[in-house]
Parts: structure tokens; sequence; C-alpha cells
């Protein structure tokens, strides 16, 4: 009686992040074009993701399998931990092929807008981790974070190196500056104060 | 051994209309955070629309019964036929609430440069529905050719109203003129020079 299976479709996808109502609408009408292409493996793709996707045991990375690939490749650097907020900053330092150590991923920052605190993030397995001979093998020497540039991020990166002052590891950050094809003209004051302030011989 | 279950979801996310790459991550980042309220839901969905969704007999639009509800609704007036090119120009015309008649979909428009010819469109169809006793009830008595304002739309409704010359029904079109809301300023030439041509006692 009624087009309700369409209209349940349309309301799921403008859930997603980056579509409204309009481009869910879009979304849906191409799927249905795209059917036997696009939509059917596009169910089973969520289905199956669903069901064998779980977050890393160790460093909380996404993955199929209990440890994540990262974590399991002995050729990567265990000495040296990258923290990182959530799995898709993770990513986006894997893309950027800098960094041959492992991860932790705290899975947020501290905000106190959201009322989340130290126990909502992945900390004390972070402390864990640097236990000597915790990880069954080399033991941490360095600890990077590699948390956003935000007052929740430079907030929660204090806080993470309060916690990780005994623990006997050097713990860095990603340094500021301008990024890399930027425009001076076009770079906020706090950058380019932050780039000053940082300067290098040349 | 590989993450190749959610790199093969974000590439089908990566081939919706108006995602890319990096959009296509948020988005199954997000869904795996909502495993159970948004990824499983959003699967089954899919599953159920790829399904249960086709193209009604009559119009073309999409429904879960071979006749669709506005061609089954008896409200709605048979005797005035509205043409458009997609199921969602339908959608924005219901949307509006501003007809009450039935509907034909094209399917897409005549185009030279996509190699889309008349026989591509849903148009022998419509020539169909006009027919004396067709429609077991009322004949049509006007079609509505509601076409983009773009050069492949209009070719099409000249094309369709050349094919309907001899139907016997009246064969209009939406008129051209100011969007409601818009500034003359902000206006293209074309638009203005149509309005201008098809102004109306104040």
């Amino acid at each position: 009686m009624t087009v309700s299976d369409i209209e349940r479709l349309i309301q799921l996808l403008a859930r997603l992040p980056g579509l409204g109502p309009r481009s869910a609408r879009r979304v849906a009408l191409q799927m249905i074009k795209k059917r036997e292409t696009l939509m059917l493996p596009l169910a089973a793709a969520l289905q199956q993701a669903a069901q064998s996707i779980r977050a890393c045991a160790v460093c909380g990375n996404l993955d199929t399998a209990e440890t994540c690939a990262i974590c399991r490749d002995a050729q990567r650097d265990p000495s040296v931990l990258c923290v990182v907020e959530e799995v898709g900053d993770l990513w986006a330092i894997e893309r950027s092929g800098a960094f041959k150590g492992r991860y932790h991923v705290l899975g947020g920052t501290l905000s106190a807008l959201d009322g989340r605190g130290p126990d909502q993030l992945n900390v004390a397995a972070l402390l864990n981790r640097l236990r000597p001979g915790e990880a069954g093998g080399q033991p941490v020497r360095e600890v990077i974070l590699a948390l956003s540039a935000t007052v929740d991020g430079q907030t929660t990166a204090h806080y993470i190196a309060e916690r990780l002052a005994d623990a006997g590891v050097s713990v860095t950050r990603l340094a500021h500056g301008v990024p890399v094809g930027g425009e001076l003209d076009y770079l906020d004051d706090g950058t380019l104060s932050a780039a000053l302030k940082a300067r290098r011989p040349a």
C-alpha cells in the first residue's frame, strides 16, 4: 500500500554523515538503478562488515581479526607508539606512509561539553602497554601524541603526557607549522605564530 | 589477514553519488560505530528495497506493487498526465503538493552526447496511455511536459509534443520565470528574458 521501503531506506541514508534528505533521495534512486552492481553488493558488504569487523584488542584499530594487521606485523617497530583519537586518524597517518611503528587508538578526546572524561578513553590499556615486558618483547621507548590541534585534542594530549610522566618513555607531539602547499596569506594567526616560534635553520 | 571487508565497503560507498573516497571513509567509520542502530538496519533496508521495489507498469514510478500508489489512487485525476524525466522529479512535484493528476516517467531525456535516442525512453507506453479507452476509464485530455529547462530536456519536450500532435490531447509545459524567492540580480539572462516575455497582468 505504501512506498515505505523506499522511505525507510532514504531515512536511514539521511542519517549518514554528510548526507541530508535531498542527497539521500539521490543516493536511493541511484542505487535502485544500479540494483545488481551497487545496491545488493553494498547490502552484502554492510552485513559482512558488521559481522566481521572488530576493534583490535591491543591498539583499538579496526580489523577482522582479534589482533589487527598492524599489531601483528613484525616489520613494524614495537618501541614507538603513535596515540591517535580515532581509527580515521590512524588511516590518515598510514596513508602518509611516514610512520612505521604501532598505534594506540583512544576512541575520542576528553571533552567537557560532551561529558567525556578519562574513563571513556582507552588510556588504561595504553598504560598497560608501557609496562616493561608487557608487549612480550621490546619495551616502548617513545609515545607520539598525534592528537588534533583543537582545544579538546590538546587538553587530551596534556592529560596523557601527565599520566605518562612516570612511565619512563619519551613523550612527543606532532609539530605545528605551515601545512605543506599552504599559502601564508590564508593561514590563521595561531598557525603562523606556532610556525615562527618553531622556526628552524634553513 | 587483510582489512578487505572495510576496504570493500569503502569502495562501494565511494561509488554513491555525492560521496568521494574521503567521505566514504567517514561514513564507514560512523556506521561501524553505530553497528546496531544504523549499519545492520541499513543493510536490511537495502536488501529489502532491492527485492521489493519495482517500476510501476503503468507510469514508471517506483513502488513495491505492480501498479504504483499514485496510479491506484482513485482520488487523482486520470485525465491529466504529467510527464517527467526521472522518479526524482515526480517526487519533487509530489512534495510541492500542487499536482493532483497522474504521472508518466520517461526514464531520462534524449541526449546526443550520451547516445540516448527515443527508443531508450518510455514514450511508446505514453502513447498507449493516450489511446481512447486504454486507461479503462476517463480519457486523458491534457499532457503536461514537466521536463528540465536544459537543452536535452527541451529537445525531449519538443520531440514528445510532436509525437502527441495527433493524439487529440492538449500539450502544455511548465512556465519559465523568476523562481519564487529569487533575486533578480542573481538571475541569468535567459530566465530574465523568459520572465519578461511571459509577463502577466499584475
